[in-house]
């Protein structure tokens, strides 16, 4: 009789719920964990395993924490209540927030010593393709980690890059896809603004760069929410000040001089400083739009 | 009886070389010069036809001016011996260099005045689509400019972008897509040699960012010169001070503050002074890896 794989999720926020759902409907019994009680009901109400922690810890088979940042990963592993020193010896903690490297190395270390897997798992791809089960994974860990982990794997990624046999290079991996995409976004906005300033319209813009060598995977994600005036967001202002800040205390710690990534940094900090951050990230293109006198689409 | 089209390519440097091929491969009469003796030699011995400008002139139906920037624009075609005195009323003249919008209204002008159209034409594209016809032209002009040139366009260009009935608006897009594009392989330099200070190889960063979010036109195009140790010119380094320099020019005539590509601009300006200039634009990433003690592949 095939055992069904029993997993915990931590933080059911805009990626952590589509991750339990992908779970859930790959035939996993999953239970979901957050700090805001409604989105546990809302995941219980969907089909997900209702118990405490603490109680359930001990029969799981994987924790996959989804989180926002490494103070947080920390803290539900191996904070007060934490899931770490509940778990039994031989289950495995996939860790899906953007952290530096040293960090994630750390962690890997701390549940080795509990007798824990540990999986660097940091994720691509949004809410959408989390909640479809299609997200990317740029994993390292051993052998015996990721084969632990295979039905979670399975059940919420599309890609899956093993990046290694330890911590450490998967969330390496992430922090330079996160330098590449917030520089390719602000950068975008650079251009388009700067387009508007010689009369070049943003939907004129669009229909060009795309079809030209300027074009990017972030330029042609996000120019529309800028084209349609549409800053629901996808992709908050909010994540890059975290993940550039990564960047660079990661670049800091290795004494490399990464100019251009800081420059996209600054902006996003001042969209943060306009009172933009919950906005989506297109909406650094407002800051630009602001020191230059300039009207976006759905603009008085 | 059909009148085979005359045409005047003024620089036959790696991209004029390929227009003025490619547009006698598509049965134009091509006349090529420039100042180098040696390269209107190679371009007569392929089938280009002799003659001075002087002579020819007052018997052509285009010009098509393929040089590096504004300066030589406006000498091959107002200078001593330029070109559009000696043209008969009703010529075109189309001017592919990148240069400020501006400065496309002024030529514009003084052609009209001189009795010629002329059409505000840069390209993209690199040496290779230009030898294959291949270009993308952002163009913008009178609808009879376009129409005089159609054989032009037909004969160099798969790609055509209507931009506007006036100069301007192409050199605009130009410097819109110019911005993209050296920032982008300037972000990928910094983002490979960022990822190679963690341990990600540069094969690695290729096969993953390829696949991911953080990807862009230019990243793989550029990518593999660093992984293959290529820098034998494409594109070269020295292409960025100049456009880079022009982005820089126009925003600062609009008050426009890039502070992203002004990072990136300083990036190939260390990469000329490092003595890079005539190298392929994707050695800007060996400013990096000196600047932290890396060997990026193929060096010592």
């Amino acid at each position: 009789m095939t055992q069904t794989t029993k997993v915990a999720v931590i933080g059911l926020g805009s990626m952590g719920f589509g991750v339990a759902s992908s779970l859930l409907r790959a035939g996993l019994t999953v239970y979901g964990f957050d700090i805001n009680p409604d989105a546990v009901a809302r995941f219980v109400a969907k089909g997900g395993t209702e118990g405490t922690l603490a109680d359930v810890a001990g029969d799981l088979d994987a924790v996959v924490t989804v989180v926002l940042n490494a103070a947080q990963t920390e803290a539900v592993l191996f904070g007060e209540g934490g899931a770490v020193p509940l778990l039994r010896k031989g289950a495995a903690v996939m860790s899906c927030a953007t952290v530096a490297p040293d960090f994630a190395r750390r962690m890997e270390a701390a549940c080795l010593e509990a007798g824990v897997m540990y999986l660097d798992a940091p994720i691509s791809g949004g809410p959408i393709r989390a909640a479809d089960g299609e997200l990317s994974v740029l994993a390292s860990g051993t052998a015996d980690t990721f084969a632990a982990l295979q039905p979670v794997l399975d059940g919420m990624a599309s890609h899956v890059f093993n990046m290694g046999d330890e911590a450490g290079p998967g969330s390496a991996m992430k922090a330079v896809n996160q330098l590449l995409v917030g520089v390719h976004i602000a950068t975008m906005a650079e251009a388009l603004t700067f387009g508007m300033t010689q009369g070049v319209t943003p939907d004129k813009f669009y229909e060009i760069i795309t079809k030209s060598a300027g074009t990017s995977w972030a330029l042609e994600n996000r120019t529309p929410h800028i084209v349609d005036a549409d800053y629901s967001p996808k992709s908050q202002v909010n994540i890059w000040p975290k993940d550039l800040g990564i960047v660079q205390d990661i670049a800091r710690s290795a004494q490399f001089s990464a100019p251009i990534s800081a420059a996209a940094l600054q902006m996003y900090l001042a969209a943060q400083g306009m009172g933009l951050g919950a906005e989506d990230d297109a909406a650094v293109a407002k800051v630009y739009a602001r020191q230059s006198g300039l009207k976006l689409p759905g603009e008085e």
